[in-house]
């Protein structure tokens, strides 16, 4: 059995972080793949939280006027520390969170990938020059820094929504501080490390980007101080409806990244082969514990009792285990918590008429203080209230649909609107699915999972998602503000909209 | 003397509102003019509200799906009606906000322009394509229709902002229910008479922009409601603070458009020519009741007293009068509340060092039912709490500076976000002005006053003005939402990051 | 029978052109409905040219100026012109270039459309504001009138291409020489009659637009000389050969829309009735005579037996008439040249193995002067040599396929890159046609036929289509010259890349 | 002395390059430091193209297949090796092309920062998706590789414009063929090396860059051949006169950057102190032979008695001597030619009445085999022939004016149009300078040189300039074709423009 306990302590200081900051903290960090304690980290509060934005704030005053490609110039380097430091960063985040390597791996590629992109992005930044109604005047738009932003962010991505939200934000003039999940405080410390020494060796100011480990405490002292220009907090609904309120009290901007019930439609044209893998990676990738897992899949009536069955085998034999075994591909779930949550869900959606493949613990032999379970693949009769609420478990429902609009509407018939998919050859229910009137998702694939988006196109999605935008397209300008610029060059004062007004 | 109640009369006749619309109803339109009734509209509520709601919904669901260049064909139609219809609008704009006729005009004309533009947007609201790192794939980014825009006015500009939001709305696929302000329901009747005409020539479904006549109940009904999918609203900083929140907490999208306490640096290289005309123009258009009015000047103490004995001497002989008359440049204010805020800010400053120039109850014999005043112009020891302050009315603080940086530095210590101005000759001053370390808000000028934007920049500011856009630029993605599309054509199914996930 | 010069009298009349104009000229124009003579028209040549340039290039120095919003409202006014005036021009059209009035008249809706695109540009032209690398630096880049654009147009678009030109043009702050096809100079007096009405209503400098009715020698005179600052010229490649070399000899900037070879995929899953009906229109549309025609049909050999012969009836049963009947769909060819052109090609078809189908003379009797057609349907056993070869009639070859990389390969195998389709409900299929392995064409349709673009999007293509593009999107960079800004209000003077150069 | 040899030789060992290459070649490489042979390098001609160009069309059918953000990796990796090499690649410049080592490091630099640049445009390389007018259709634009660029560049930017032109390509898809000047080729095959170890390594198909060296046969025969879908050269506008036609003769694209003849205005406002390092750098850097130089200084009369003789004076003292030292500033010229065509135009200049300030040959007795001169200030009385022609040497000709009017129209009356720059600190000045009215360079500058761009923006110019845009913004455009997409997904086949046409 690996020593996770060990494991993790030999990657810490291979990625540089100083064992005073998890040996001795009152924090227990517990790995999710055995239980055991792999850390103990300081906890801090809303003093410390208010000196970070202090410290926030006085490196915003310089860094704001440094030119953005020599911020780019830091995300650079960052992205050459993070290709050095992948293996070791992967392995921690499995160790942390419980993903498997391939999944820890795939989480740190994009951080560099968003490195790569953020590089880019600070020779662009671009605003536009418009033409104006008034002789001898110039408009143009122009988008500045905006100050500090806070990032909240959860367990099950613990370092690359940090790096999302951190890598923009600097580019753009921005500093950073950071409140991770209390339940995946390593690799926030590594991440921090990283950032330090890199940002030390180019002896750029401190501040720019710091760590804050908290509770919820920490968390809302960061969404209620104005000194926080920007709150971007990924994580539950529940926790977005706290937050959202708040900063929009005192006129903060939030980039709210929340649940997801992300549905897949499959059409009698679907390639099944390619459906069925592109369900099992979605749906028990993460151990179902993405935000854009997987979680309904409404099949058409004539492939149903082909695909479904089908699924049913594939679960069925699907390998449960240590996370970082090679050939494993599901992991535990991140806590009891999270155990007992999908319990529930399963016996209200079988109250609710389901039946229910799969879905109950695993290995509680080899890992009794470990939470394995075999995903669980539940057939519904109806989208009834289980099904439209998100249990971040890997339990997929099965829905069966005879007519496209019926599926589409069912389909965008819960309040989450992040990510969806359509399966099908025919290129018509694929264009209408995309349409206005198709999914009402912020992502809105076709013949792909939900899950698992690259970093080039904003990702995010509206209603009880909360509407942030992140990563890809012009989800930068999130992090910046606009100022539109008249310059008036000629002698004379000429009004728009052709009003006069002669003061002589 | 003008009888406004029967002009208003025939004005509205000749606008094609039916007289029932403003014959009996509970609420006395009174005109700033002479406080005359000249309207008497029905009082709405909750349920009204709820059923254009339910009509907005509806009209939405089709609405959405008609082609963006169709959608803009009925917007085209709206321009043509203004164009038409500008000489009486603008007249009902005086009669009912007391602005002076250029200026009602110039309103119009502001909706006419916002027409034309929104035409031009109907073949575009463009979004992306964007390249993949996976073979067999394409990505792209569309932008869809949301839904209702609750649109709640203020009565300053009584049919721009409106207009600003209805026809973006309209080409972007959205519905409209608008609640303007109680003091300016005959504007709203008028435009939402217009709107019926033309939506009705052209055969379209109803429901697609309505008009809900009410009081706070009315518009905190739209704010709560799920149906509004955005909640844009234009008014003060306090009514802000009480929508965004609930907006926020319902995960709906505001765009908020709140006050502003718009400042001017006069810097020793200023026009000064062009500087009192900006300076008069910003400080008392509108009778200093625009979001964008200036309220603060920083003048540098080189030309210190130069500059404002000649505005005093300005100030001095403006002509206050009828807003119906030729060569009236200030009407009165809005109502008795404004002259009474007037009041107890000038008493304040007073309190906090400051001299005061003008600023007393005009016309008081000719009009004892209306509220004229000559404009302010108070010279202040230092930025104490009341030119911190937003006061709707015609007062200018001046403040002294002696080193750009200083000024921009008072410039920015205020809550509020909106426009900003700078006159100099000086290209370093300029541009500092405009960087990222020089002015905050979201409208920065030079050589022109904060005041009368042209419709193709984006509008608005962050701070306490809300963080809103609207009018150009891409401020129109306010109303859309977008989705990132995945196509995978390919026969395999590649992860995003390089992820391995092999089932088989 | 109709008086067609009767008929051209009294259009030209209601649309202003004035008598003179069109009576004693030594140009005769010809009505392709019955060959008659319904005008006689001056012919201008190189000193025209150079006058008209001279006018363009003086008007061009304060127009470049006008602020582009104004310039718009020129063009806002034109398309309200052309809408009031679009049944006699769209009639002008079908007497002038015997395109059927349905297609007259959706020549000039394109010219009303463009006209508002054009419109809501001139608040546009866009530039960047781009993030410098050095401090106290901006950077941007800014967009600017070039100057006069020579504007050569072919008959078969006799006023849509000069629309599409012109309007963009102008709202760029360019002005226009315009040289129509000698086959089409009634319709093009029509047009810039409308527009010197308009300008001279507005009080407009003169020469911003003008006209030049002429031979090769004026076209040649424009190509040379260099205050044409662009060159836009419509029409055979072979033109273009002649053309493209000489304009790029001294440095000036061509846009070129030239031939088009243009073909559409017929896959098994294709919707049959729709791909007959998108068959027809682009294939016999304006009797073939569309830079846009379809000209090659690649069927797979699946559907071929059930699409060809139904293809065969419904073109043996096309209404075949005088296009300004209510009920024709095909009108004439413009002359004998074009008939003669196409018999020969019908030769060469069947030396090359080729069944034809249709292609005979029609309604000889009733029109002995007129070039009506049947149109050909040609079976093809290969791509050989005359299918490679863009012949301007209503002729379309049909190849056999049966797979799709064959069909793309046979597809690109032409010398010309305009248009081209594919009719199929197959997903991946439509896909790979449009991915840069599938149609190196301009324009690349899926379930819609090669011809009528929208003008929303950018048209033309490469190889030798000649590369240009014009209409939507940003088209009308083409127009304009670009300037990048660096803007240094820093009291240092650092260099890019970081060189050190100190001459202190 | 340095032993230039020696030191070549060790430098291409370094940089990996097979002394094969370089040792026993029919082309003589010589240093222009000191005249010596410094490699013999095999010329190639037509034969080799042709088999380059095979190469280049083979790799390219995989190529542009293969993602753009995988094609970025490629990128990112030769900006590794880029940084790894720099000191050695940026003293080969200096070995090579005589440039002093701070501008040989520079120009690495500016490969470096492409690289960066094109790496995230790999993630971008944005169309639009665009709003239609028909209902269920679909539009969108996209950007697809167009095949093999041949890239001709010259000895002054030996390796920086082969990166720009590349590294771009290369992103977009395309493969390239690089033809170096015979006077650089060992830069050539320096920088071939690392792109062939970088591509090897990472196992990618042979062909998609490859370097011809050659003389003006090689040269014609990549801008005849059709293979060559583009063709980028960088060079003299005579070399640009014989390209463009014979590329468009067969409707090939051209990116041409050819001449320049830069001006600056220096205005009363001016710094002088800033004025005097910009024109040094701008006239003297490279030894006055950069496409970017400053030809031409337009004085204010106000400040021309203090500018010029200080000028002179800072003339008199600069560092003439071997580039490879410390502290030098003013290398030696490229040849002989350089020298003759230089000592030419300053005699032309005197018999047009200038007064020449310097000029002379330098160091003569130390590098009697190579040209090192005093840099050349050249007082004329008025705009005359010779300083309307390119002369590529450090000759700066000085003009004096009175009005800003004057001054931009004498800017403007020279036949190129590639870098100009105004100091002043008046915002008027600066922006009439910036206007549509104002220079016509493609290069704008306020307060920094001519020379010397960054690569975020877009660099190239009009008139002789030759049009091309290469490096940031949108430049990548130019090596990409569009594709605009309609897509029916409707069971209907509405035309645009509401054309009927029906055939039932």
């Amino acid at each position: 059995m690996t020593d996770t306990a060990a494991e993790a302590r030999s990657v810490l200081q291979r990625l540089g972080v100083a064992p005073a900051a998890y040996k001795d903290g009152a924090l227990e960090v517990r790995s999710p793949i055995d239980g055991a304690v792999i850390g103990r980290v300081a906890m801090q509060g809303p003093a410390e939280v208010s000196d970070a934005l202090a410290r926030a704030e006085a490196a915003f005053q310089s860094w704001r006027s440094v030119p953005a490609p020599q911020r780019g110039e830091l995300v650079r380097r960052l992205g050459e520390e993070l290709r050095r430091h992948k293996a070791d960063l992967g392995r921690l985040v499995s160790l942390e969170a419980g993903k498997i390597v391939q999944e820890g791996l795939g989480e740190v590629q994009e951080m560099i990938d968003i490195c790569d992109f953020a590089v880019g992005l600070s020779r662009q930044l671009y605003g536009l020059t418009i033409a104006t109604e008034r002789p001898g005047h110039r408009m143009m738009e122009t988008w500045h820094p905006m100050g500090p932003v806070a990032v909240i962010t959860a367990f099950n991505f613990p370092v690359a929504v940090w790096s999302w939200n951190t890598m923009l934000a600097l580019v753009c003039g921005d500093t950073v501080v950071w409140k991770p999940s209390e339940k995946t405080p390593l690799t926030a410390l590594a991440c921090q490390a990283i950032f330090d020494r890199t940002a030390a060796d180019m002896g750029l100011t401190p501040g720019l980007a710091s760590l804050v480990i908290g509770g919820s405490d920490a968390g809302m002292a960061l969404v209620d101080d104005p000194r926080a220009a920007i709150v971007s907090a990924t994580g539950s609904t529940r926790m977005g409806r706290a937050v959202a309120p708040r900063v929009a009290a005192r006129f903060g901007r939030s980039i709210l990244e929340l649940g997801g019930n992300n549905g897949m439609i499959i059409a009698p044209s679907a390639d099944l082969t390619l459906a069925e893998r592109g369900i099992t990676f979605s749906a028990v990738g993460t151990c179902g514990q993405r935000c854009t897992t997987l979680r309904r899949i409404i099949v058409h009536a004539d492939v149903y009792d082909r695909l479904v069955p089908r699924l049913a085998q594939i679960y069925g034999r699907l390998p449960i285990g240590n996370p970082l075994d090679d050939g494993t591909l599901i992991g535990p779930l991140i806590d009891r918590a999270a155990f007992d949550g999908m319990q529930a869900a399963l016996a209200q959606a079988k109250a609710e008429g389901g039946t229910v493949h799969g879905g109950g613990r695993a290995l509680a032999d080899r890992f009794p203080d470990a939470f394995y379970v075999a995903p669980a693949l539940v057939e519904m009769p109806a989208q009834s209230a289980i099904v439209r609420h998100e249990t971040f478990a890997p339990i997929v429902y099965v829905l069966r649909y005879s007519d496209l609009d019926e599926a589409i509407a069912m389909h965008n018939a819960v309040p989450q609107g992040l990510a969806s998919a359509i399966f099908t050859n025919d290129l018509r229910e694929a264009e209408r699915f995309m349409s206005a009137a198709g999914s009402d998702c912020g992502i809105v694939n076709v013949n792909i999972g939900p899950s698992g988006a690259e970093i080039g196109g904003a990702f995010g999605g509206e209603k009880e998602t909360g509407g942030g935008r992140e990563s890809g397209s012009d989800a930068w300008k999130g992090y910046m503000r606009r100022a539109t610029n008249t310059i008036n060059y000629s002698t004379a004062l000429p009004l728009a909209q052709g009003i006069r007004f002669d003061i002589d």
